[in-house]
């Protein structure tokens, strides 16, 4: 089963396209396990299994375990999404960006040792940076292609002279994952979810690629208008939301509060997803 | 003692401009080593130990350690080269590329985990994705501008025409390192070795910036005519050779074999730099 076939399975089955990121801060643990690096596991997996049947996807991201010294907490959190929730793909968020035999060892960290479903990349380094990961069948790969932060202008939204048309660098890289560049059709690209309009831009590039879409939530995306400009039949988005889930309570109730919070998030979705199609077939 | 600092430093106490850069992979593994993860660090430090009085840095690739769960190993191969080699700076190669509280956690890793003294990095997402690594004082970052890698072009090569003079992508990046974005004084850019002309078009936009140069030996560059391309006085260039330094011999005399191949190096890029002297003095 391909990653394409898992986010469309897991969408399906928890009528979902909210993807909940793994970004365990110790600092901002709540109650018992507050500061303790040594409880990441801990709050990850209380977090994942209090959700599993309310998103399309997880998506840890590789810093904070880096940060804490808990790669082998990251293992351990990658087998529990396995056993309790098969059919969700796991995104390990690391942004990767590197060519050649180096990349291919990214690859087998991203696939291999932590046994992801995808994995996010940097298209920096052009397109023998991103071949490797593409030779796993089946993997998924996520470009970065326009981030809603406040430098996401400085290079992402210039114009390029001398590509037919002139895109904007974002849009040239989509061009390229929709066609050149997706040899193994498992591409997607990560779009932020604070212009709408940029989405939407996106969307009419790249119209069948999936979209990971950071920046619900605490970034204060409007989740509604995200669907309205990326969500298409046959054309997945994956709505990330982190902190504004996993951080939904300060107390030992924060995976109950998780819960809530998930399901609203996943309902606002779903909700303007049924007034996109409304729209489209009047 | 700023990463600058200890450049010069290293630089004067060596006489070299040769950066090893340890991308250790077991398969390739000299003699009674080979094949065997767990002797990363023992495969590492041998060199380190045998190349210390002849190099400006060293560069530990972090996706070779992440591939084969080596994290602990790396963590004590840069304790043994602040041990062995104080005078020697260590550039930790992550090209990590992120946002806000992850790029934090990112250069947590580098700067505090790992005890690094500079860090590469993309740029793609902008300046809010390089300034959390100037917080730290005297920490290094390079940034990646122009990769010699055949898919460099793709993104990098590409004429921006909404910025004063139309610059390529990779100048344009330069331009920012050398002024706006260098708020701690310790950036540098990453300029691949195979195009002499590339590197000094980025020595022309970026005149006192640290050029890292990847791309000597095993990959090919000219290592003269790097030299005359990207060093000048006050400008240091730190030139890359990995594969063909360290796996220089495939017996169990690659320490002596790789120190060999980097008093060689060194001594041709040395002997490069007073040919350049000559020249711009005569």
């Amino acid at each position: 089963m391909t990653f394409i076939d898992m986010l469309g399975a897991a969408e399906r089955q928890n009528h979902s396209m909210l993807c909940v990121g793994l970004d365990p801060e110790p600092a901002r643990f709540p109650g018992r396990l507050a500061g303790d690096a040594s409880k990441i596991y801990d709050f990850c997996a209380a977090i994942v299994d209090a959700t599993a049947d309310l998103v399309i996807a997880f998506k840890p991201q590789i810093a904070y375990f880096a940060a804490h010294r808990a790669e082998d907490q990251l293992e351990r959190l990658m087998a529990h999404m396995r056993r309790v929730a098969p059919q969700v793909p796991v995104i390990l968020d690391a942004k990767r960006g590197d060519i050649g035999s180096t990349a291919e060892q990214y690859a087998i960290e991203a696939f291999e040792r932590y046994g992801a479903d995808a994995v996010t990349l940097s298209p920096f380094m052009g397109f023998d940076s991103v071949a490797p990961y593409l030779k796993y069948h089946g993997k998924g790969s996520f470009l970065l292609c326009r981030t809603s932060n406040p430098g996401g202008d400085d290079l992402q939204n210039q114009r390029l002279a001398s590509v037919d048309g002139q895109p904007l660098l974002y849009e040239h890289i989509a061009r390229l994952a929709q066609g050149p560049w997706n040899l193994n059709g498992q591409l997607g690209l990560v779009v932020g979810a604070t212009y709408p309009a940029e989405i939407e831009r996106v969307r009419a590039v790249a119209p069948t690629l999936p979209l990971l879409i950071p920046g619900v939530g605490a970034q204060g995306g409007d989740a509604a208008a995200t669907v309205r400009a990326g969500w298409r039949p046959g054309a997945p988005i994956i709505v990330n939301s982190s902190r504004a889930i996993i951080y939904a309570s300060s107390g030992d109730d924060f995976a109950d509060a998780a819960r809530r919070e998930a399901l609203r998030t996943r309902d606002v979705l779903q909700a303007a997803r049924a007034d996109s199609l409304r729209v489209a077939t009047p």
